[in-house]
């Protein structure tokens, strides 16, 4: 997705409220989103990736700032709460008919973990108070049948992960997948550097996704949703090999709605307007949606 | 006020929005929001005002703009649709036995017409719809009985509008401060020059405010709020000798907050967290607080 003018306000937002996540120092702060406006100037310019942006501008805050993690208590804290939610979700899970369609819907809700921007979360505990509303509200965009269908014939599958907290119900979801088609190589990609509250191999530790997927790989870099042009080998041969990529979150949306790779499954919450009207769907909508 | 952290976006929002109001060129629209992010880059500095900072940013994007009076239309139709209002607001308040108060109250949903940001209204036409439910909600901060207690007592009183549409408002609470205390020179004033979608001289032209003022003064120049350093003359003299200031909206509160200039009552809708934190009240209030 290339930049959209909306994004600027919104990313400066993220970058004030990372900057109040890394420190208590206000020069710090200020200086923090002088450089982030300073970078915003230069590179603004529609013909970009907003995800390309977003990273420069990120990077420069953590510089700034002089902390390569401002996220890591909330990420923490996200996975904590989500944890106290698996009984539930696997519940939802066992009462369907449909097992990975509602496996999918609740990894959806858990990307309302997401901090320091509008139409999402502010703190993890709101999302015990809000799953149930959202479980309602259900998939307003619905493509899960056609994914269903390409991921019955798929040898292999790649899911790119987005926060942490939702990446206790991911890993819910690889296990759906892997019953599903129990012939199917599945691999999973975290952040190779913590950015944002993204996960990263270190944040998955704990989870044991060895024993749900096949392969654990790293984006290699920083990087919003990631960076094509630094993809590690064994991740790029990993996508070339894939019949189907699954997709977390905006982020990676921004980044492979810039590429040729198909089929994604795009499995998001649309918490923009930009992002929003680059998938032609409703904004803050639960949506599967499956670009062949 | 000091400008906040949260300022900083905010204001980038509302350059967007107008770079939209004025140009269908791409290219001069993105000029502007890098000439902004670069200008606030140097700017942003927390012991500075928030009025003065927004001023600077809003000239250079009239300038990249080439453009004096972006929210010229808007400001035509905020007038347009708040006269349809008029019968409305002279009915409530001729049913009201507190009149003064009521039309404070009328004059603060005015206020709700105020474009590019969060908290009001989006477009004009919003206003008939959204009246009636905001004139439920009354004044949640009400210190209407303390002002009159001042404005009985006044010989002067000085009133800083705030947007168009809303002036049409103000002029009727013009009329009502001389039904109140009909021994008190009134003075009006209106912005120097277009900025945003406040109210000049030549927005209030066909409103008749001679009728129920004694004085009518401009700003003098371009600026949020209105810059102290450069007061006209007979507006400082006004100033210095009004017995009561009434300042309509949020800009008038981040300029005067930063003098001594006493008694003041703020008339305004609490449309963000900075102003509603700055003032000790709530967000998205209507409020009549006096500062003496």
């Amino acid at each position: 997705m290339k930049i959209q003018p909306e994004c600027v306000p919104c990313l400066l937002k993220r970058i004030i409220f990372e900057a109040e996540q890394s420190t208590k120092d206000q020069k710090l702060r200020v200086k923090t989103v002088q450089n982030a406006c300073k970078l915003l100037a230069e590179l603004y310019d529609p013909n970009e990736c907003s995800a390309t942006i977003a990273t420069k501008v990120h990077k420069i805050a953590y510089e700034t700032l002089g902390d390569n993690d401002p996220y890591k208590d909330l990420k923490y804290a996200s996975n904590k709460i989500a944890h106290s939610l698996v009984p539930r979700v696997e519940h939802l899970i066992n009462c369907s008919d449909d097992r990975l369609r509602i496996a999918m819907l609740c990894s959806i809700i858990g990307n309302l973990m997401d901090f320091g921007i509008s139409g999402a979360s502010d703190n993890p505990e709101n999302l015990s108070e809000t799953f149930e509303e959202n479980f309602a509200e259900d998939l307003r965009y619905d493509e899960t049948d056609e994914t269903k269908k390409i991921l019955a014939k798929s040898k292999r599958v790649i899911i790119f992960t987005d926060n942490c907290g939702e990446i206790v119900f991911d890993r819910i979801l690889c296990k759906e997948i892997k019953k599903f088609n129990p012939d199917v190589f599945l691999t999973v990609v975290v952040k190779g550097e913590p950015i944002i509250s993204d996960a990263t191999l270190e944040d998955i530790e704990e989870l044991e996704f060895e024993e749900v997927t096949d392969e654990i790989l790293s984006t290699g870099c920083f990087a919003i949703g990631l960076d094509f042009e630094k993809l590690p080998s064994m991740l790029k041969k990993a996508l070339n090999r894939a019949d189907l990529i699954i997709c977390k979150g905006m982020a990676n949306y921004e980044a492979f709605s810039e590429t040729d790779y198909k089929p994604v499954a795009y499995l998001l919450r649309t918490k923009c307007t930009a992002i929003a009207n680059s998938m032609g769907l409703p904004l803050n909508i639960n949506a599967v949606k499956l670009y062949k």
